[in-house]
């Protein structure tokens, strides 16, 4: 019998925790569940067999040794920041890791030491990142595969409320980590753009949108993801003209967003005072000028453009932040405090559905011409339990952590699911599922604006 | 005989320097200067008995283990990041330190291990931070002595050209480490305004400013320091409606440099792709959006509302950021580039004054009356290398360090230069060397506005 061990059974693991209870028998696995929450990891397990639940505190240096020496695979859903802290420990008991976070650069300075260990840390095989460097790669190989040269390539992916759902002013709500929604963008972005870097700061990240037409879903905005210019080495692209990855959005997401980026209510890097006896009106006021004599409202209308009375405003409005009811805890961050007033107004409901929806567009030249391959993933959720996000990332991580488990993923060191071996039986598998791309190639008109 | 070590001999350690060269003799002192560079550290003890001079690297343990377990005074005017590390070798080997440096909150995390080895780790002892806390400490006092309470604390400081050598058309020159200048006011400000908290984030620092007029010198702008609230418990300020701390500029400077910060061309956080050969215009371009149809000062005036023509649009154009001279060294972070570029057009040259203003001001009560002291310093240098800057950051140093030596100052643990027994022999050495503060006694007029 084999051990799975699965780490942090928040949202985002139910469908990757289902995937393992379903096969455990036949599989001859256990399956061990941890969270900081013993409750949290219990009711995922609830009514199933070979499975266990337990308490689990990434920062117990003898608990963790002691649960990933007896794991077969480490599956960690922690947060990003704890991720460097289980690989070493993995690299030190041989085992093999995987995880649906950002490889950050301390992670990838484990490289050499998990080669020489034999071990596999395989990061970024959620969905963003994840099924879009898969399905991205399968692309770029296929383009190549041809003799054709690839001269631009964009991929956005969204976590968005399903078609029908979107019925907010924002069109949005939380279908993952608020905290990972409100800080969204801090680093900006980075990109190349008809041969030219481009360099976008956070303060003007949400204005600087692009605008994508999904065939039978229609506009979106999308906003620069991070640092795109790394994945040219990732991807083994190195002529491109276009290399860019983004955010998707619906219309109008961006602009009002960015009330609270140009206040500065999306920091997270101070305490602020007495948030206790704060209230939601104040916290906005404690962002501008001291005046008196007019209404917050006002105010903010004349320090960030937005007119009295338009939509965006109603926007604002909507979300309560103008009331005069108290945060009630002591000792936030703007961000937290952020946090805590949109998860009221942001939740997803019972019956609601969310979406996964993501673009891929490849620019390559053909006798001459250039072409454009829109490849597009939709997949809706069924419901604010079994959500899209759980499924789009749960399920790729369960199936590749399988394959590590089956021995057929070869590689050692830390590793993205770029490998052909990886991605090719990961995607067929995903098709079981309902995640298929729909295609369609265009010739390319002589030049159109973007970003 | 006794030995000074004086570690980091910028410019800002001339004063410092020949303060204690000036009495090694009579004191029986062995001044001992190292620096990353021993050419720089020799220089300036060149000509001088009692003093030897080292190429110093903070990181090499055992020569810096060596250096501070033989000095009797450990004086570090390194860079700030290394003094929590000098700290803890200081405190290892039962040494006083003395620092011209913000305490960070690393620093206040070794007051209790200070206090239990006797060591005394002093802090902000330059001019901004230093002389502003002792200057501001004894007038607090006096007021509170008089029974008067203390409603309001404004306190700005500008390091400048003196008046007569603003001949550029930013009315402004390096008199401080020009990366320091670059990177400053990247935490944002926070503050009490007539009773309310305001935070200032980093992107809207240097469009809220404030406008202060001194006495004979006229109109100057002021943006907001960091954190001012911390500086509450500092000063023993409890009950205050506002509590500010600013950085003073000459008119329309914070409305220009604010440009480079909406650009995010003040970025120390990432590397920019081939800055070798990237030029001036190249780095401008890549903050903006692709566009080859307008010239990059075009694209720049429609981007940030600068108007072409305009007094801001020259002055960005006199720094060389639209010319075709490259950039030559690779590898550099957006600050690092623009650091460049400002080094060649903001140097101090030959016959250069510079310029420190200080001014505070205190609202107090009185008989039901509100009052406001001005209290101002002006100090012009000598020369661009016996600068302002030098005198005040290194004079106070220089003081309290030799107050150390000699066991005047009794307290152990982390501290600020506030307490009683050091600030008033201090500011009342300082006046030898003509640094004096102006006071002027108004009474407020009901309302007036600022931040």
């Amino acid at each position: 019998m084999k051990t799975v061990l699965i780490l942090g059974a928040g949202l985002s693991s139910n469908m990757l925790i289902w995937y393992y209870l379903q096969r455990a028998g036949q599989m001859d696995l256990h399956v061990r569940v941890g969270d900081i929450s013993h409750a949290t990891a219990a009711a995922k397990i609830s009514g199933f067999e070979n499975c266990s639940a337990f308490e689990f505190d990434v920062y117990n240096e003898m608990q963790r040794n002691h649960e990933i020496s007896g794991a077969d695979i480490v599956i960690s859903m922690l947060p990003a920041r704890m991720h460097p802290l289980m690989a070493r420990t993995c690299i030190n008991h041989s085992k093999n890791m995987v995880t649906a976070s950002y490889a950050s650069s301390e992670m990838l300075l484990l490289d050499r030491e998990a080669r020489e260990k034999g071990v596999l840390i395989m990061n970024e095989c959620g969905v963003d990142p994840g099924i879009d460097h898969m399905s991205a790669m399968q692309m770029i190989n296929r383009i190549r595969g041809k003799g054709l040269e690839l001269v631009a390539f964009e991929s956005s992916t969204g976590g968005l409320v399903a078609p029908g759902f979107e019925n907010n002013p924002w069109q949005y709500k939380f279908t993952w980590n608020p905290r990972n929604v409100i800080l969204a963008g801090r680093d900006g972005a980075r990109f190349l753009h008809n041969g030219k870097f481009k360099y976008i700061p956070y303060h003007k990240l949400f204005s600087r949108i692009e605008t994508i037409n999904v065939p039978k879903l229609g506009k979106f905005e999308v906003y620069g993801n991070r640092d795109s210019l790394m994945y040219r080495n990732t991807y083994g692209l190195h002529n491109l003209e276009t290399m860019f990855r983004g955010t998707i959005r619906r219309p109008g997401f961006c602009e009002a967003w960015d009330t609270f980026v140009q206040l500065g209510a999306t920091d997270d890097s101070y305490i602020m005072e007495d948030t206790e006896n704060m209230t939601c009106r104040e916290f906005i006021n404690s962002f501008m000028a001291y005046r008196i004599d007019i209404p917050v409202e006002e105010k903010l209308s004349n320090y960030l453009g937005i007119p009295m009375g338009s939509e965006m405003m109603e926007r604002l409005k909507w979300l309560g932040i103008f009331s005069d009811e108290k945060i009630g805890i002591p000792g936030l961050t703007p961000a937290q405090v952020l946090q805590k007033i949109l998860t009221e107004k942001w939740s997803l409901e019972p019956g609601d559905k969310d979406m996964i929806l993501m673009q891929h567009q490849f620019d390559y030249m053909e006798e001459g011409k250039r072409k454009k391959i829109y490849s597009t993933l939709t997949y809706i959720g069924n419901d604010n339990y079994n959500t899209a996000m759980a499924a789009t990332v749960g399920l790729p991580v369960a199936i590749i952590s399988r394959m590590i488990l089956e021995g057929r993923i070869k590689p050692k060191g830390v590793h993205l699911p770029v490998i052909k071996e990886c991605y090719e039986p990961v995607l067929e598998e995903l098709k079981q599922y309902n995640m298929n791309f729909v295609e369609e190639t265009i010739d390319v008109p002589p030049d159109s604006e973007s970003v």
